[in-house]
């Protein structure tokens, strides 16, 4: 395919993409496959010659479209929203385009520094910290990370790395597993599943911080939690006074446990819970505890004035991220982190082969910084151009108004649910997520939402609370209006009304 | 923006591309930009209002364009070469419309149902053994990972589970951080910097095995390393027998070193050396290794029979990976990974909160499986369309001519530097790289790359080979002809007539 081939499937696709996604609401949300099926709707192997662009288009609607969750249908309210717009769109077209991998500073000096002053652009928006913000005097900054996950994971790491680093200050005879041993980090119960995820690749224990009946994590659940484990001979104290006289057995025993970190949840994913991050970030400052905030769904919200009171505490993180590619009109992938302190991230992995070398990284200035220190991949797309077209194209008072829409959208959702005797609500509702249910059996919870399951108009998924199996009701794409919502609570109501006739009920 | 603003601005933003990339090699290769150039030219906060769409588009140019490395343009011969070509591009923005989160299969069917018979559809042309084809009677199969990086770390934690499993099967006693202690990777010491990288977030030892005067590794030096480590009480027995009678002292000393891994490079990054994996791959099988390969690179060129035999061996391996993003014309990101036992990746991480579970995942059926399970993401991109349109509008023969082409190239430039008696080749060209250098000091030619590199006409960098500071010349852009070669190579010349005229010289 040449340039001028190009131009006339490009414009054929940008036609294709604004037909499917004006036209989304007419296809049923949920596919209807059974697993395997598109393994027999298309050959065995690759073609030994090129096919035609007709043939592999039209494929598309035989092949691929019956096996698509529609994620940005106004009737998908699964999972978290997945953030979709136009600009963002626009922005990854010229990202391949340009098709430069920003490893490092000279390998597309534009990648790094945009990226740099888009992460300063959205930490304002967010009214972080000046100490997180690259372009003033401080030593933190932000970088983009594919997923929330890669940005616990890094967190961790660092965290890892600088304790191990005083361990081995104090006594230079520990190995770093002897240290590694003896870390333990801390998190929600609540918390997702890659924070759990993130311990285990980083071979760290993670121990489960009980939430209270709203979910969240309080600091004196974590206070009780590290007491007992001191009781048992665990924490704080990094070496333990060289007392021990047998000095055959000296060595790793000498090490009590220590608490690396602890990893804040604002926006649970089962039901939008907010950790106490104002109380929490005190007591892990004062013990010497990396206190990271992932706030992946929720982290969004904070551009507007009225949900900021929610972040406050992040003063005293160590690293904080959310995911613009949920809720911000980022399209997927575009993770935001924050660090208060660059060397911390950096230090863990800086690795510099002659191929990768060039003049200017050694000048001292904070914007030559190689974010590839601060990853797990060394490749890197332009993903700071979706940012940039979204952070301009809507305004931050456009993207204040996308928040705001869908939080008043969840409202519409609760208010019909509590006028609905049969059901009840299950967590408060703050952000654009309703955790609700049939009063009931679990049994019955579960029979309702199979039955919206086969249905395939509405789309969502289940989370357990306090043991009870619960509906997740997220408002998610970006042309949600109230009478998708209306039209849901009909359906749903009307699947319970068929539900509750059957005589086993 | 509307749908009705994106199908006007998506086709102006078609012709931008089209034109930037059929105008390439008119722009200077290398930008012309200090640290911290960008940051003057945009405000200090994002605008409050939206902004219009012609001020961003202007901007591109104005902002972006002077900081960019043009990583397509025929005359970038740096790193290695980025894939880019229209169809990819096509698929990039399809995917971006549907814009699936692919974390399981009810998230989007089509999503891990694609990627599964794209990546056996790739492995068939590669001629890898059935074994790591999925829709066989094996037990293993491939997935997409983001970065070479993450491959390679992937299948390192699983080597790293695997073993403290093992372990831990004979001796309940021995803790996760005891076994860590005693792991021990090799890799050559050719080796890209994330195999070193993923030693070090996984927590394990890595060695380096010294490479031949070809710079490869051939298995009589992982044996004499081997032997030497085990003269020195490491290897390879995972339990010492219980014969230390000191109870008191008991405990992870009981323990002997391991070799977890090694780590195989087909095609390194400073030369494209390979390893020798057809001698080092039965030495690993015996001694029980998780034998990776890393072919990030050199990987798409077995698709040609000729190159083939490069990857004999592969049948030892327990994982393989490549980059068609880096050679098969699939834009970033795209990295192939395929294992030979599936359960052996998913055992590290599987992990399934009630809001991913869905009612197929039980079925046993080998499609469902979850391709998060296998990567440190949880969110994944529905990047097998990339791969599916490349292979349809390209076919196995045009992808072979795109290889041929490009090594024929690096043969072109070969001849011309060979032609001069100044120069020298300082390893086997064997794919698109051709590593030469002036005979003289590495003063000497660091001088003469800060000419090229100042120049920017032309871009590459160095690496380091046998301590000689040594120029990389690589054949990066698709559209790179002969003409830009030879243009390329009178550059050089030219420069080097100049410098060889200074009077120091």
């Amino acid at each position: 395919m040449d340039a001028a081939e190009f131009r006339r499937r490009g414009k054929e696709m940008v036609d294709y993409v604004a037909d499917y996604l004006e036209n989304i609401e007419k296809r049923l949300v949920y596919p209807d496959v059974e697993p395997g099926y598109l393994r027999s709707l298309i050959p065995t192997e690759a073609p030994l010659e090129p096919e035609s662009y007709e043939d592999v288009i039209k494929d598309v609607e035989r092949v691929i479209m019956p096996g698509i969750t529609h994620w940005h249908s106004p009737y998908f309210f699964a999972y978290f929203s997945a953030a979709s717009s136009y600009p963002a769109m626009l922005a990854d077209m010229l990202c391949g385009a340009l098709g430069c991998i920003g490893f490092s500073w000279a390998a597309s000096p534009a990648c790094t520094e945009l990226e740099t002053v888009m992460l300063d652009w959205l930490g304002k928006m967010l009214q972080l910290p000046e100490c997180f913000i690259a372009g003033t005097h401080g030593s933190g900054g932000g970088v983009i990370q594919g997923t929330a996950s890669e940005a616990t994971l890094m967190s961790l790491l660092a965290a890892r790395c600088k304790a191990i680093r005083r361990v081995q200050a104090t006594n230079s005879n520990y190995s770093e597993s002897d240290v590694l041993g003896k870390l333990v980090a801390y998190t929600s119960e609540q918390a997702h599943s890659s924070v759990e995820r993130a311990a285990l690749i980083g071979g760290v224990m993670m121990k489960q911080v009980p939430a209270d009946n709203s979910y969240a994590v309080r600091v004196d659940m974590l206070k009780k939690m590290m007491e007992e484990d001191k009781a048992a001979g665990l924490i704080p104290f990094y070496v333990r006074q060289h007392t021990n006289q047998n000095k055959a057995c000296q060595g790793v025993d000498d090490l009590y446990m220590c608490v690396l970190q602890f990893c804040a949840t604002l926006g649970t994913t089962p039901s939008c819970a907010f950790d106490r991050i104002v109380e929490l970030g005190p007591l892990c400052n004062e013990e010497n505890i990396w206190m990271h905030i992932d706030a992946a769904y929720a982290g969004s919200a904070f551009i507007c004035p009225e949900f900021r009171p929610l972040l406050n505490g992040v003063e005293f993180a160590d690293s904080f991220n959310f995911n613009p590619h949920k809720w911000l009109l980022v399209n997927f992938d575009c993770s935001a982190m924050w660090v208060k302190k660059r060397t911390d991230i950096i230090g863990a992995f800086k690795m510099e082969p002659l191929y990768l070398k060039h003049e200017n990284q050694e000048s001292g200035r904070s914007i030559t910084f190689t974010h590839t220190h601060w990853q797990i991949p060394l490749g890197r797309r332009f993903r700071s151009l979706k940012l940039w077209f979204v952070f301009r194209l809507y305004g931050l008072q456009g993207l204040q108004a996308h928040i705001r829409k869908q939080v008043a959208l969840a409202k519409v959702f609760e208010s019909l649910v509590r006028a609905d005797k049969r059901f009840e609500i299950c967590a408060e509702v703050i952000m654009g997520l309703v955790c609700f249910r049939l009063k009931g059996s679990n049994e019955l919870n579960q029979n309702l939402l199979k039955r919206i399951t086969d249905s395939r108009e509405i789309h969502l998924v289940p989370c357990q609370l306090s043991g009870r199996f619960v509906l997740r009701f997220a408002i998610c794409a970006r042309t949600t209006e109230s009478s998708h919502i209306q039209q849901a609570w009909r359906h749903i109501t009307q699947l319970t009304f068929e539900l509750l006739q059957e005589p086993s009920h």
